[in-house]
């Protein structure tokens, strides 16, 4: 129901719709909501954007610290090649769909049209903001599903292998799936799946895509023993790790927020701010909730839990950011950031080595999320939100499983057990993250 | 005067009368205004939402290796409750009072209603702005207040019973003693206190709150031997610290910024971009003249009184960000930069130990703010600044005091000294945060 | 013909002009579009601010432990000193220049007269944006400029002398070259420089006075030696260089963006979105390409050329982020990108020790993202462009010689060599940025 991309004039009456807080008459000159409505797209894509920082910090904190400089090589490459593919496939792709349908125009280099547009006679700002400035916010959310495979293969995974692999998911897998629901495809046609943000669409799909890398590529050598043991294998950086999960949550008020896709109307403006409010309220009771229970389960609490609580909580409210009261989006946060705590010691029981925790907060809290919509939004149904989550997660792994392999049986996706015991700063870069301190640490001077 | 949560158009005529600014007439239709203001408080409550990274990556900076897990998790998680807190209960205490009051309404669970009154017939737009947005502007205030506490008594308090302590600061303490102001309540109506962004209500009240702390828990041992000696104990990041500095500044333009509470007329533009600049100029001050006076007094520049020089000049500047000029900014930042090197010593001779200098940035630097106010803004008086001053200094301390002995009696809030000793991140997280280098290393692999 | 600083309605004018994209009509009040152009002044401005962060986590990742604090003070010294050097003298110097001038007006203390004229009978909104909004947005202009500077001579640069350079560069030298293009100087008038954020107005003078500065200062001790050997000095955390250029990046937006200058028409919007959508373009431009040149070229990526890739990209499109498509930009970027990769071996070869390399990424980059202006932009020349480039490439590199000289043969610019062996963070602040771990780590408790 929630079309990503809305054509004229159709995104404020959505927006309107929704909240059902239209007043009678409308104020704002149809050239000031254009601005109000691009500008809310700017200022929420360079939060997002900044997302890529986050989890570039994340991972830096999260892996040994022998593979730090190639975790953040990883992160600036995913994040340009996300871009540079959406601008040369995956934006016609995911968005010239014909409504209900199933894939869109193949068609490349995609390019604004409007400048030149709004200067001919008789141009109207029925658009309804500019066309770079949607371009831009989605972009970023691609670049986001991107971030979320890598800190889940990390330390083990071959540099130029992942980055293909991270082109054919940004290019193609992505904005196919995309397609069905917010290009407005079959998906959001045919059984109103509801996915405001990107539960699914965009943390889920990092999610199987990762997990698929994970099952793939095999765990990290001496991860889990012959005898069942487990071994933990510490991240280097705390802090780094915490600077990653707040910029995360700073990030998410605009993935959230702009996924309303306009703030031209008092109407919008209320909607973004009850997201603002809601989003940090998921957070809040997912760091407290994934807090109280590790100390109920491991009578300690760990930072990386209470971390990974926020990511649960924000993923699980962005599916439905806007429905929920406060209380309740503190009650969906708080599941998902048990169901982190949970899915954690059950992926390493799977032997499924997920280096920073990605699948339990973005894949497991993006299904919860995505299944938790009916509960606040009644124009939601469990049967749409399932076969939504089904569809994208069958052809999100599908497709992942078959480039992962495609490219382990081609030019390999795993570097050597030498070099992964070396670590992947000294084989795949030939530097070190910390050459003066660190296991790694060699050059002193 | 400066009553934080103005009613129906009150916001925009106060800032007009304050800036002596508005013209004849009015150009901006209703409605744009109410998205212009709203926007204004999502975007600068998203700055001041950043500060608790900035915190988060100060403290982790200024404490030593073997804490800097546990003081992470500290601020996630302080900076989560607060939220929680301020939803519970805290926003309609601190709001829900009458004019001239002593105590506001308790009521649990604050949620918005003006969607739904704004889809009524005959409705109009002179609530100003949406609802949501002005909580998530106040409540980032309150999590700014607490995250002010967490650095002085780090590396010795237990992490429960200081959740605890944040806990009740955000629900009451705080909301309590910024009612008497922000909730137009005694402090405005009868003293004509003056606090336009929160040197004395968030700054100072965050504090008194740590500096209560600092005196029942103690020092950290070891910190002043038996013969007076005063052992430095350095904090094991500079970059970290100097980030989370330069995070909390620029936070502090949404601080002082979104103070205004209005963008919806020329006025208001004018002001806060006013702001922005005496905001930008009194943090320049106070770096340059902490820095002179720490050649002067050290014949060294040190590095961490350069960043507190920052965030005094800062705290200095936000009692009154708007009525001085640039010049008159940078003076009352620079006598906060002199304060903060001035008074690092002084606590020290006290034996009161604060770990990251929080102290004299936040209470000394905000009482200095707060009593400047006279010298630009003629509305202000001295005497009733000093009522204020003393009012909530005296409530804050009386009140955290209180609370931080309650604990100690009951739970307890000091670690053992063995623990101490070993670190919180290992006695009370049991990981830690650099586990491959820095003292408390021991996993290598 | 992009002065930067507009008179009274010409700005919203000029904009219309270069997109070719006003509508018949405008739906806009003057207030309202006042509002947005001072908001978006505001806004850009602190994204802008924030590159002063990244500036200096960029420099503590790629300097020696040794030197760490001494270079985070500098950026936090610098950033406060250009702010208070452009607030007394550089902004009535830089814009208080006749049209076609070679020099602006001497006048102290810069203050905003528009909150009083405002308020006067027969007021209108033609300023088109407050007065301090737009000082704040030159203002973290220059301070960029005075960041480049400092991780080029890092490492042996003393640190007041240093900062004397940064009083006289941001007070003086970049006004007075700025006022010859955005203070509508004889550069803009005569020869229609086209330079829009600052390729060379920005990035290649602070890349001037820092070559300037390199070979004055001359190269670290053992960086090269006798026999011609270049001894590689690694720098000492990955994670926060990646980190600062992910800011970077982010800040950019604002530099490019808000260099349109205004938001208060749809096309205005429009070029803002167009300009965001390009300057990630390039920047992802920059960095593939910065990959594939250092694999092609030494067989490994390397992650510093990963990053400074990026920030060639974002250098090279900020002379013409607006008219080129965005397959242009990614293509400008991406040359700027294997500059940044040829430029750094070839100052090596001539034994100029730039820590950062900043030199290839600001200077070389910014020559040819001006350079490449007339590629897309018509209104420009090649002529034209040099004239502009080596007009101000003259100037800046003699003034700031004779800046460099003077301090050299007076307080002497550069530490003993016992110091610099020892590191600046003991001699030049008695303190060390890591002091549990690390090269310099002495003190462990």
């Amino acid at each position: 129901m929630t079309s990503k991309r809305l054509l004229l004039g159709t995104g404020v009456a959505l927006a309107a719709a929704v909240t059902a807080s239209a007043p009678a008459f409308a104020e704002v000159s149809g050239e000031t909501a254009y601005i109000f409505n691009t500008f809310s797209f700017l200022i929420c894509g360079f939060l997002v954007m900044f997302m890529a920082a986050g989890f570039a910090m994340l991972e830096s904190g999260m892996v040994r610290s022998k593979n730090v400089a190639t975790i953040c090589v990883k992160n600036i490459a995913l994040y340009s090649i996300a871009g540079l593919m959406f601008y040369l496939i995956g934006y016609d792709l995911m968005y010239g769909i014909d409504e209900g349908g199933y894939i869109g125009s193949f068609s490349l280099f995609w390019s604004p049209d409007d400048a030149a547009a709004l200067a001919e006679e008789g141009a109207t700002f029925d658009a309804g903001y500019s066309a770079s400035s949607d371009w831009f916010f989605q972009m970023v959310f691609v670049a986001t599903a991107a971030s979320i495979v890598s800190g889940t293969v990390a330390e083990r995974v071959k540099l130029w292998p992942f980055l293909i692999f991270v082109a054919v998911l940004t290019a193609v897998i992505y904005p196919i799936q995309g397609s069905w629901e917010w290009g407005a495809g079959w998906l959001d046609a045919e059984f109103g799946f509801s996915d405001f943000a990107g539960s699914t669409l965009v943390h889920s799909t990092g999610g199987w895509a990762a997990l698929m890398g994970a099952i793939i590529i095999g765990a990290r050598k001496g991860k889990y023993s012959a005898e069942g043991r487990i071994n933990p294998m510490p991240g280097s950086s705390m802090p780094l790790a915490t600077l990653g999960t707040f910029i995360l949550w700073l990030g998410w008020f605009g993935f959230n927020g702009g996924s309303q896709l306009a703030l031209g109307s008092a109407a919008d403006a209320i909607a973004i701010s009850d997201i603002f409010a809601n989003t940090n309220a998921a957070a809040a009771g997912g760091v407290v909730a994934a807090m109280i229970a590790s100390q109920l389960m491991y009578k300690k609490v760990d930072l990386t839990m209470a971390l990974n609580g926020a990511i649960g909580g924000l993923v699980s409210i962005t599916a439905e950011p806007l429905a929920p009261t406060i209380g309740n989006s503190v009650l969906i946060g708080g599941v998902g950031g048990v169901l982190v705590v949970l899915a954690v010691p059950l992926l390493d029981k799977l032997k499924i080595d997920d280096v920073v925790g990605a699948i339990p907060a973005h894949l497991v809290c993006g299904i919860w999320g995505t299944l938790a919509v009916p509960l606040t939004n009644s124009d939601a149904s469990f049967g749409g939100q399932l076969v939504g989550i089904i569809a994208i997660g069958l052809f999100v792994s599908i497709a992942s499983a078959i480039v992962w392999l495609a490219l382990k049986f081609t030019v390999g996706v795993r570097v050597d057990e030498e070099d992964e015991v070396m670590g992947l700063d000294r084989s795949e870069l030939g530097m070190e993250a910390y050459p003066e301190f660190g296991a790694g640490g060699s050059q002193r001077m």
